[in-house]
């Protein structure tokens, strides 16, 4: 296969680089997040989340992995699970985009220690794992079904593209490591090495970027035949089923996402880079109906996927149990991974959409405001307020009634910290037309067309506080070109106003505007944020009868704090609610608010009776209370929540 | 503590004998199921099933690896999971009380067969497990946490049990086996030995039992002792968390079952038996009170228990999904086993409605017609037609659309088997004042009150296809006794016909005639078997607006294959029914049917939307069609299912 990577894809400091697509990715040089809700995100991710994984990656033993792998002690003293190198190299990879974000040279010199400690244990072979391959532990590569090392891999991959984006000319060695590394890979897993794969996807993503990044064509090509392997049956078949891994059927003959949901997007994502690197339209088209299906039967109202606990896995088609919803955090991310790719294929505002859905609903719930405590999980019903974890211990990784400040698999606070600090990435694009902005944030953006005109544009909002969207242009042009905006799929009734026009219907998909802007020209969107009551589809049979509000791009709850002080009985338990009527949802000062009967139901011995289904009910209250946006639930102590509001 | 062993409790040849309590079980010999379903069901175990689980786990090595034990070969070539010892004890003992039914000398001679491979397996100190203990294994009891060892102790015991009270003279060695075994677990894990449990509770119900068959106190204070201790965290803390297998709070402080639910029903079943025998009040209203709160909150509709399949454990409270139901088979046999003790220990007729429902909707679901196939979860709602599992090899155990012959973990098929050849011993109890029948079937049941007096009634019935149930009493009787019989809790309109008198109405629990019998006096009972429409709980929020049929003592559903023969369109998928009405439900002909409105949603991007509810509704077509009972279904091939039909 024939990889065609130019120089202009090389030196962008944004995770993922096409070297063609419809859009062109920004870089964080090039777009700087300002203020609102994104930056307060940011904010606290570069000032406290990467201390504290750090804090925790140390106290729990897996950077010193590290340090006993070079001296040669590891086998004997190793910590964590099979896959905590990954970890540290998630931190590192959030670390280099805080750094090119926010050049904080504190992190700066962090990243470079941690550096340091991990170039010392590879190998002179290019290897590099804490746990396999010396005297005492199990052979390199003679567990691929769960020995994580290619996804190990991957993550070391993603780490040194942020370096080499945001520090080409750091001296650190992050990318000579993975340089040395990948080159091993492809030396082992080549056309003439073996022919496996790997039981959790990463690597491939990751090696396609890693060639992009370097200009390295055999990595891509390494991407390129491990997406091909894929689908194959090298892998074991187990309990959960090759599915499980994505290893019984080929990615370009699959129709939907299946198995463990973060390992289906990375997957994808990875698929993804190689269909465009290698122009294989079968791939990506049948990538994109792998996304339709996804997003049209097996997503949550979230943007979260992944409905099972057993297997972390997506279910069948309908199968969105709110109580038992897995929607792993790092499936969020995975999905985010995945979206944007197409999005840069294609040009699509539905992976947009998606994209803002699941930043503010998936990934933003899971860090608790302070970002020193995580959500592993994301349900969206909590019946048990649960007690608050342990916080000097690591906890298991599938409590989800209150965050955990640490969990014994701690995939998910890192993956939440690499796509905070690299967020500036996913606002704008550009294309031969003129610019994109996909995510609404207050943002400064200096970059320049592709006929190298440069182009400074500001965005001013309180979005999505407020539904105002001003795009301020703050150079002039001769020639005409191009500012597209998204308008949400759910924004019904928004309005553009451009200079010198009274407003204008904008349907949902994309508005233009296309003129010879001038400086001090002004594009205003008007998105219509006001709740919403929003019905789920007859077939999502767990949530049958019940509705759901929806604000701007967030999703609402009810939690029992805000029922005990609307002065309802029985514990404030949201078990026992019924929403009035969907005229009830309103707003009041900021506040969305709804009316919910507060039933009393009888106590009895067993629970289906042959009775008239309203003959039982005793509604001891009416009550309005609150509802707050579900990313922000949790935050206040232990608490009961619903997102799927009963309404019959 | 005191345990007070009469011998009476050591001759009866059914599964439990308590040394009191409110009623006295019936062994096999005094009560005959004589035709009808269950006799069916128990013609089917006896000629297929028994033979058909000898032959896997022949060819799975199962039993192979006693030989190989003997020979000093097992620790190179053991198959099987770590419990697999359990599973052949379960076949000895589903061939004890075969034998003891039905007198096959067939069967007699097979389980001598495998008894002489087991013997010849055990150790000088009666330790005996084919996983543990020689050169080149682990250590004895080195992994209480997942090795099973005293769970494969408590199958054996319990197959001693049956093969001492049925064939109390048999020279084959099993109960010598047993013993010996026992003895050892007694002097290992006394109150002078290690202070431990297992991490799956059986041993516990087995120790009372064989005390209560051979006379032997020890062990029966030896599983009061594993009760005591149960709970106090000996088992070491894993992601799953203590309540997995009930080993975060004492079985005395315990309010409701949790965890892995056949743990649970297994150990609170052995914590009845050490109540009973140790006059234990407070750990029965425990008990009692645990059943109590699992059944009002924690129990399908089918009787079936477990809700979670990661863990194959209890959700919280009204967490039912139909979907996800795990509702493992072995539970359900583990429920009746809990269910029964409470039963004889109090006398309550609740406890047999749940037994019936269980038996009806949960054991009788897991074999196909043939009784060579099985389910291992038992699903209540089937989305996919799935296709045939492979007949050749074993499948992995959460497998749900079709039955399939063998999993590779097995606990279901033989405890089905044990349980339905010891079915007649769940039929009838006697106490100071007469006879209860507590489940219906045609039997000869030839036994004697507790004064000595012969007691000989048959029953007469085509139930529960008809609701007819006569009593014919053979002997006569001077002196008045009282023949108790069980009304369902759902038979509301019941009545009941003493000789010489009118039909009187029978409140559903228990209702009671006492009379000088004389032989050819009839006693009928007449039940409301007609079709049922039954309301969830508002609570059980997976199932809102959706309502079950229930046909006397068997719950409905409606298979995708009869919507089929109907003429529904859309590949006849049970997604898109709704019930038009309650009232559509009715028998025709020994028949129940109900009428659906058949669906065509639109294909959506996105399944949530801000309509109306009902705006995006085209019904194609209206079908009359059967539902058939739960128990039934998947025999006709691959075919979707529901029990719960949406209906608003």
């Amino acid at each position: 296969m024939i990889v065609n990577l130019t120089r202009t894809t090389l030196a962008v400091a944004t995770p993922v680089v096409p070297s063609h697509g419809a859009l062109r990715p920004l870089g964080l040089e090039e777009v700087r997040i300002t203020g609102g809700v994104w930056a307060d995100r940011q904010a606290v991710n570069g000032r406290a989340t990467l201390a504290h994984i750090e804090y925790w990656m140390e106290h729990e033993g897996w950077i010193g992995n590290f340090d006993a792998a070079a001296a040669g002690t590891v086998a004997a003293h190793r910590a964590g699970r099979e896959f905590s190198d990954s970890e540290v190299y998630k931190l590192l990879e959030a670390m280099a985009w805080e750094v090119g974000r926010s050049d904080d040279a504190e992190v700066d010199a962090r990243l470079e220690s941690l550096v340091a400690r991990i170039a010392a244990a590879q190998e002179s072979d290019g290897y590099l794992n804490t746990q396999f391959g010396r005297p005492g532990q199990r052979a390199r590569y003679s567990d691929l079904e769960w020995g994580h090392e290619l996804y190990c891999f991957g993550h070391l991959f993603q780490a040194a593209v942020a370096r080499l984006r945001t520090r080409p000319g750091a001296t650190d060695g992050l990318v000579d490591v993975a340089r040395r590394a990948a080159d091993h890979v492809c030396a082992t897993f080549g056309a003439g090495g073996l022919q496996r794969v790997c039981g959790h996807p990463e690597i491939e993503p990751a090696l396609a970027e890693l060639g992009r990044a370097t200009g390295e064509q055999r990595y891509v090509d390494q991407a390129a035949l491990f997406i091909a392997r894929r689908g194959t049956g090298t892998l074991a078949d187990i309990e959960l089923g090759r599915s499980y891994y994505q290893d019984d059927v080929l990615v370009r003959a699959a129709t939907v996402l299946q198995g463990h949901a973060v390992r289906a997007n990375y997957l994808a994502a990875g698929a993804v880079d190689v269909a465009i690197e290698t122009d294989d339209g079968e791939l990506l088209a049948a990538l994109t109906t792998q996304w339709e299906n996804t997003v049209a039967h097996r997503t949550y109202i979230t943007g979260g996927q992944g409905a099972h606990h057993s297997g972390e896995s997506f279910g069948d088609d309908w199968e969105l149990p709110p109580d038992r919803a897995y929607s792993e955090t790092c499936a969020g991310v995975g999905s985010v991974m995945f979206s944007w790719r197409l999005l840069l294929a294609q040009g699509l505002p539905r992976y947009a959409d998606l994209i803002e859905r699941t930043l503010y609903n998936v990934v933003a719930t899971s860090p608790s405001h302070e970002g020193t405590a995580f959500f592993y999980t994301n349900t969206l019903h909590q019946r048990r307020p649960g007690t608050a974890p342990a916080t000097d211990v690591a906890v298991p990784r599938a409590t989800s009634s209150l965050r955990a400040p640490w969990f014994a698999v701690s995939c998910c606070p890192p993956n939440v910290a690499r796509l905070f600090a690299s967020l500036g990435a996913y606002v704008a694009t550009v294309d031969d037309a003129g610019l994109q902005i996909h995510q609404y944030v207050p943002a400064q953006i200096r970059t320049h067309l592709t006929d190298s005109r440069a182009l400074d544009v500001d965005v001013e909002t309180d979005y999505p506080h407020d539904g105002r969207i001003r795009i301020v242009v703050r150079t002039s042009h001769d020639e005409p070109w191009t500012l597209s905006l998204r308008v949400p799929a759910w924004a019904t009734g928004a309005t553009l106003t451009t200079p010198g026009e009274s407003p204008a219907p904008a349907v949902p998909g994309t508005t233009r505007v296309t003129r010879a802007f001038k400086a001090g020209d002004v594009v205003e969107l008007q998105l219509p944020v006001g709740p919403r009551v929003v019905v789920p589809d007859a077939r999502i049979d767990a949530v049958r009868g019940c509705v759901a509000v929806e604000r701007g791009p967030e999703v609402l709850c009810l939690e029992s704090v805000d029922l005990a002080e609307a002065g309802a009985v029985r514990d404030a338990d949201v078990g026992h609610v019924r929403l009035t009527s969907r005229d009830s949802v309103r707003e009041v000062d900021g506040q969305v608010v709804a009316r919910f009967e507060v039933d009393a139901p009888a106590a009895a011995a067993w629970p289906y009776e042959d009775v008239d289904p309203d003959g039982d009910r005793r509604t001891t209250a009416v009550v309005e209370t609150p509802l707050i946006a579900y990313h922000d639930w949790a935050n206040r102590g232990p608490s009961t929540m619903r997102v799927w509001l009963p309404s019959t």
